[in-house]
């Protein structure tokens, strides 16, 4: 893991890039990493697209999500999102909120997503569905207020990712590699699990499965493998 | 919003191109907006497939759909869906017309679309559908007689869009990047909704959720936002 | 139109390319046109890819399909198809046999389509469907024998297209232009016809409907507006 | 078939790329060849996403899927799958392992792949299921054990394909020219059966039209008319 923070800058950039190309963000949602050397911060692009973010945009901020340094560009409003769950989570490194058209039919029908082939092992045995409404009524459905970021945290528990119901989903990782590797196969899973249910039903993964399948995806040859080829497919499609 | 008309028919154009690039138009539909200092009048591209529109396609429109200047090109067949909108709403300072693939299955079953995730609470509460064969009987199901277009003005109503049973959409807004926001929106909103009654079933937005998540999404940050994500797509795509 | 015959390769050319670039054709499927100035011929290219023919690739048959020329390249296999379409109709000036993912399903759950929005009005009131396997028994499914193309159409009979049962379909067009208008819009009507179903139902436009609409459609209006953009859209993937 | 090694191995090459190209592999998945003059030798890539792979990656292995050269790169954990099967079957020539999306909900709902248009002939009768938990209870569902690949082989049988239960496939050719055209033809296949299921039901291909259809399809022009195709393809994809 590089130590420089214009290289991090760069692979948060990058990550946002390879997501956005890879569908599983769009005009909306975004990618922080932990900082490096201090747990107590994390590094998030200022208020842009995330296809259209380059090194320059990423900012650091505290855990409150306060930026460090007075802005003078626009902030995302949902930062808390990932203020919260670094506080809670003390083994998140990355996190990405988005709204996948993948995913999108699950969090609105409610369903939760899990594991019915083996690259989704990294989800874990099940991803829970968060929904705002119950703490909190009626909202705009944003996750802007301290309260809601830790009423979210909260629905993520100790699990990789989260559902948040009428609106996304939010995943987390070790590590930026692990972070895009999980959040693309949540897309596929979520996609292969809808279409297996039209042709009569589908069978999930054991715990036990799940378990050595997700030690083998996020072992450092496949997520090197998978990186590279995202990266390669994101910089053909910026040509 | 800026005053030079070169400018805004640049505008128009260029929403024609980006709807097209997001799957909104194709071969057909159309983009107006109501003249910026002459509320009866609207601008309105020559008869051309969206996609290739540019701004010298551009004309300006009484509010009873005849061109101002004699034409010296072919003109849309269903001016009056925009004359007549415009003519009933004050409010209204941009149309889209459309057949986009994902409203298309909802204008055929005639069922309503429902926002079903934040984003898509610029819809309001609900698009309803409008069936020509109702007041006009068989027709060639084109909206080009006067009294055709102010049956649909009526169907659209308060409403931000309405459904065209067997043949496409027309959605309205504030200006042109509110309603390129909201017909984006409508066709993720159509595909979620359609894919979570596949999982079982969709709870649509309280109507207190629709007030307040359609005011945050049609600020200036996410309008801005998006409509820089959306144009630098178009342009990637242009070269 | 043009009497040229090498212009006219050009736009069969062109027609097999643009249908390729929308999904119609893709490995396999051709497209063929009657001669300008004799009705007993008509003209398809070599067997090629559609996505790849040039002007230089087409050749001219008889009705009977056999090569006017010794060919010195392989031809289609089932050029009968063509042949015995324009024996049975005089009013045919093109016809387009094709695979297209769309129409598939349609095909293989042996369902008729029928025109269920405005565009797709020139398919008429209904695609029949043809079985192969009703006259011939077991076969390879492709239409070689003279035998095989008379009893396809006969199928077609007074209709704008067949459905093929386990293989395809044929579409039919007075001119290249109105085949490749009616080709584009049966893979959307398919498209839409399927997804309303799963919404709950679909109300296929009336007869009258259907007449009135297929009129406007296929007038030189819409078919040129269409056309343009469907080729530009070729010419910048070819680029 | 071409002799040298230097252009077999860029037919490998090509041949990830170009299934890449068709969305048959991703970031994962893998195409081999047995040695053109040593049927007790195989040919493979290193460790690599097969979009990205060049003639160089290819290396060569013994049927116990060890590498012939001390390697000094990473190798796929899964070349059991291939050596395996060669030693099962002496008239595979060419093996592709793949997660394609299209087949993914058959490989999850248990379903088999028959074929039900004539293109897909290629895949003979039918594709069966093979579950891994069956012999082995919980793994990480690798096939990585030579105990793994046996079974698995066994699963296959006389068969062209076979689905790894919450896995993938397996598809075998006698060339890598048929294994790519039946691993995008199951593609198809599984793609429209699960759509014509959506349209009430469908019927299967005949035994004696599987045959049949299966013949053509094979035979040497379809098969170069079709690699033609998606090479032109992955190489425009490429620029």
């Amino acid at each position: 893991m590089p130590e420089d923070l214009s290289d991090l800058r760069y692979q948060i950039a990058l990550a946002n890039r390879l997501l956005t190309n890879e569908g599983v963000l769009d005009a909306f949602g975004h990618v922080s990493m932990r900082h490096p050397t201090d747990p107590g911060r994390y590094l998030l692009s200022r208020s842009r697209s995330p296809g259209v973010i380059v090194a320059d945009d990423i900012l650091e901020f505290t855990l409150d999500s306060e930026p460090v340094m007075p802005p003078t560009v626009q902030l995302y409003a949902e930062r808390v999102i990932h203020g919260c769950i670094y506080q809670a989570r003390e083994d998140v490194m990355a996190i990405c909120h988005h709204h996948a058209p993948a995913v999108m039919p699950f969090c609105i029908a409610g369903v939760p997503i899990v594991p019915v082939f083996h690259v989704a092992a990294v989800l874990g045995e099940t991803v829970p569905v968060w929904d705002q409404r119950d703490d909190f009524g009626d909202s705009n459905l944003l996750v802007v207020k301290p309260e809601e970021g830790r009423s979210l945290a909260r629905a993520l528990g100790p699990h990789s990712a989260v559902l948040m119901r009428r609106h996304g989903a939010t995943a987390v990782g070790a590590s930026v590699r692990e972070l895009v590797f999980r959040s693309i196969a949540m897309c596929q899973n979520a996609e292969y699990q809808m279409r297996a249910l039209a042709l009569g039903s589908f069978g999930a993964l054991t715990p036990g499965e799940t378990k050595l399948a997700a030690a083998i995806n996020l072992s450092p040859g496949p997520l090197s493998r998978a990186w590279d080829y995202w990266t390669a497919r994101a910089e053909k499609a910026r040509r």
